[in-house]
């Protein structure tokens, strides 16, 4: 099950990363589980000097993993940028929201912060992805707007807004890698025959999500 | 499709990584893409104090991920210590072979580091997972040796060993995360039934891997 995500943008030094900073604690009381994914325009370095993990890399590997009992990093050479929701299945799992700090391009349902001693005007956000502002000022925009230092009217706005309902199942099937575009009754055709195949097997009638892999594997996984 | 996997196991302080940082150059110069995979035995801290990402995972985010157009980030709490099989299909994708630094009591096949200058004698590795030594010194074990220092003979025995074969395509089945176990008739059933459904689908056809999730999804990926 893919999360779903929204978009947290706004000028540089409105106070994204300060707002996450309040938001995301209050949707853990609540008992949910936040992911968030930064964009990042240049190369970067996640790891720390000198551990094993950057050395593997630095050496050369492509995608080096850390793992321990409660906690796991990857770190990996992509070949392109990849947009939110690609990371969105793939590595979110267990997560009940994403938040996207940045994206303003993107057509993610967007909350912008709004700091009227930062810029003069908000985001030129015309488009139909914004959804709310959050700012202490007047943002000349008809949308909803919440305060940055009372975050709960925001967390409610938020639940209400991207996670209040469950869409239907859907099939999504890649290649490779790369999405393929399933109209709607090749969609409904794959999702039924498979579910119908599998779902007497032992896990698999009430899972909300099943993944089905064919492809060969390294001689490892031989019997 | 997961890459095969090996683990480079030895004592501490045996030189480990430090081979690793000489033989993961000579797998790229040969055309492979490495991937390698730490074990942690507590807690880490892979990102850099002070970033957006550490704040958003110092603030309670479960998952962060920092995207570039070069590379990927990911830190996510996981419930679970994983096993490396575990991350192969889900965070190798592109990697020829992954090498796991440690995991001396997994079932894996192995390659020991040994250097008589840190200990007498190599890991009591007498189980069947034990395929070559890496040593300069008589590590008196019935397998192949290898130099410290002359490390293309080593890349030519993991090339041999580890990468040389490539199974027939086989379907993997997950139920929320889980893996779920498929007998020959169902396995075989499974893949003939899905791959003749998909395969004339444009960029299914000659596919490597083909991935199917059914599950439910956000609000967002609604049309």
């Amino acid at each position: 099950m893919s999360p779903p995500i929204f978009a947290l943008v706004g000028r540089p030094g409105s106070g994204k990363t300060t707002l996450l900073e309040k938001l995301i604690p209050e949707l853990n009381r609540r008992g949910f589980k936040i992911g968030t994914i930064k964009h990042h325009v240049h190369d970067f370095e996640m790891d720390r000097q000198g551990k094993d993990t950057w050395r593997h890399k630095k050496s050369g590997a492509r995608t080096v993993a850390l793992s321990s009992p409660g906690g796991l990093g990857i770190i990996s050479d992509v070949e392109h940028d990849h947009a939110p929701r690609e990371l969105l299945s793939r590595y979110f799992y267990g997560v009940d929201l994403v938040i996207a700090e940045g994206y303003k391009r993107s057509n993610l349902p967007k909350i912008e912060v709004f700091r009227k001693d930062i810029s003069e005007t908000p985001l030129d956000g015309r488009n139909t992805s914004w959804r709310a502002m959050v700012s202490n000022d007047d943002t000349g925009k008809d949308l909803p707007r919440f305060s940055l230092d009372d975050i709960s009217p925001l967390a409610d706005f938020v639940i209400e807004n991207f996670m209040a309902e469950k869409d239907p199942p859907r099939a999504t099937l890649f290649a490779d890698g790369k999405p393929i575009v399933l109209n709607n009754f090749l969609e409904k055709f794959l999702r039924q025959a498979v579910t119908g195949m599998i779902t007497s097997l032992k896990g698999c009638g009430e899972a909300e999500e099943i993944t089905l892999t064919i492809g060969r594997k390294g001689e490892h996984e031989r019997k």
